[in-house]
């Protein structure tokens, strides 16, 4: 008879098609193609800390894969493999199918084969690793930005934030607006056929977890160089427009973080091609501003209003140990 | 100025020289060799569960690494990166320091390059994920045992189970006994050389961290044979030696875990290939029993004793959700 840690091990085990060997061995077995590099990432997601203990396990199962797929799409990486431990703090059947649920769609989504995994007792912890393939010279960097470079952003930014500080009662939102913002901070989207797409295109690449502000300034660090941002230009959603005075949505927009969205940079010469790259993956991408020699060394993110004058921005993103 | 949060994630930044693209970026990129495949597994260690809270954090990091390269040898594969994710209840610098000096220990004896991470506060839990390289055709699984085939065991079993049962006051060890069946437990030493002499000698193979029994019944299960293991014929250490009588003590050698020994079977004709392959690695292996078909499809392990009588054994294997 198997034990209740079995049952639970049985939602985790699917058809790994793409895969010379999958769950059940010591090791799953993989086969990676010829000409291509790996691209390789993990992220570890906390109950209570990175989703509120009470949300839809489906999201939460969907959102541990999408922040991973999400470092392969700002790789340029096409996702391959994945495995998943976690800890449990009981055997809870129902939350593990409904967590599960969410997790493999979005595998299947992007073809993604879940390799292997553990199951164990302990707090609620997901950690995800996520493995990729890229021809080695077309991996999207932080490293290769240059000053003249355009910055772009796909998508709109801090619905997701404007959703946790909502919750957290530091500004009202309208039910309906709550409800889209809640969306996309439960259901992040990675933009992997974008990453893609813009091998060859873009010159550096990070999908924005910690806030606006601070991934582009890891683009920076990495490039050596600094970039200007014109808050203007910055694009918000239908929700975000209405509460965009206040500060906390500024916040939101400027460090949030949880967007999932790309921020790349990419010559002026390459401008339709990326408007070109966008409209082939319908995406909506913005030209946010533009990289800069770095000002004495300092290789840092300076946001402008509409008078060129500095915005007060929240340089540091989310710290978990703040 | 840097957070806490950065400098803990510096002790998990060292050099990857055999990795294209390491620590710092959205992904590693790493470039698998020809002709090889790719052996991936994780396991994930919460604190409290698979370690003591009190025991020495240089011993957690190398115990994290070491159960992750047992499932490569397990596979006859050389494992070659890795990556950590941690959740840490504080940002306790002196902690990381040690913990991350004994991964990093045991990645360099090994060649294992750290690519990435994740560190975030939660309750304490480790999650490690390795990828090996192994010829294809040569990769030791789980489904490749044959009836007539030896069963074979590397090292000695039961002490780190003895060490759990001291501590938990089931046995009461002499204090020299005790500190050698600890650092059994908090120490397991991999066997990545035997692993990989194995190739094209063993048939199946598996390593041992649910117990004896349990383990080898993986084997039976996934080659639809069954097994006998004679009890005399365990290896046993000096420590084990001494309590062996006592049921805690049997318990330990057939159901403990925590091992990290191989198990594995070959044909009889191998016997020599695989006493050459044990001196070459300087490994102690054990003939231990062999596989018979499965007796009406119950493809289950019996243990017997001298005169050939069924011993009541543990089947099975440490249930985290029992």
């Amino acid at each position: 008879m198997p034990t209740e840690f079995e049952l639970i091990q049985q939602h985790f085990t699917h058809a790994t098609p793409r895969t010379l060997l999958g769950v059940g061995d010591d090791a799953a077995l993989i086969t990676p193609s010829p000409g291509q590099v790996l691209a390789v990432a993990t992220d570890m997601l906390v109950g209570g800390r990175h989703f509120f203990m009470d949300v839809d396990p489906e999201s939460v199962g969907h959102k541990a894969l999408a922040v991973n797929l999400s470092d392969m799409a700002a790789m340029g990486a096409m996702p391959r493999w994945a495995t998943l431990g976690i800890a449990l703090p009981k055997a809870d059947a129902r939350w593990v199918a409904a967590m599960s649920a969410g997790f493999m769609k979005l595998a299947r989504r992007h073809g993604v084969d879940l390799i292997g995994g553990d199951t164990t007792r302990g707090p609620l912890n997901l950690c995800v690793q996520i493995i990729g393939e890229v021809p080695a010279r077309q991996a999207l960097r932080r490293d290769g930005a240059k000053p003249g470079d355009d910055v772009w952003v796909s998508g709109a930014l801090g619905d997701a934030a404007l959703a946790v500080a909502a919750r957290n009662q530091r500004i009202k939102l309208k039910p309906a607006d709550r409800k889209r913002a809640q969306q996309k901070l439960d259901w992040p989207l990675p933009r992997i056929a974008l990453g893609m797409a813009l091998r060859g295109v873009a010159r550096s690449a990070i999908d924005i977890s910690d806030g606006l502000v601070a991934d582009l300034g890891h683009i920076c660090e990495r490039s050596g160089v600094a970039a200007v941002v014109a808050f203007e230009c910055l694009p918000v959603s239908a929700v975000m427009r209405r509460y965009r005075e206040a500060p906390v949505a500024q916040a939101a927009l400027l460090g949030g973080g949880d967007d999932y969205e790309l921020c790349f940079t990419a010559a002026p010469a390459k401008r339709a091609a990326v408007e070109r790259t966008a409209a082939r993956t319908r995406t909506r991408v913005t030209r946010i501003g533009r990289v800069i020699r770095a000002p004495e060394g300092a290789c840092k993110v300076v946001v402008v209003d509409g008078d060129g004058l500095p915005v007060k921005a929240t340089q540091q993103g989310f710290d978990h140990f703040r």
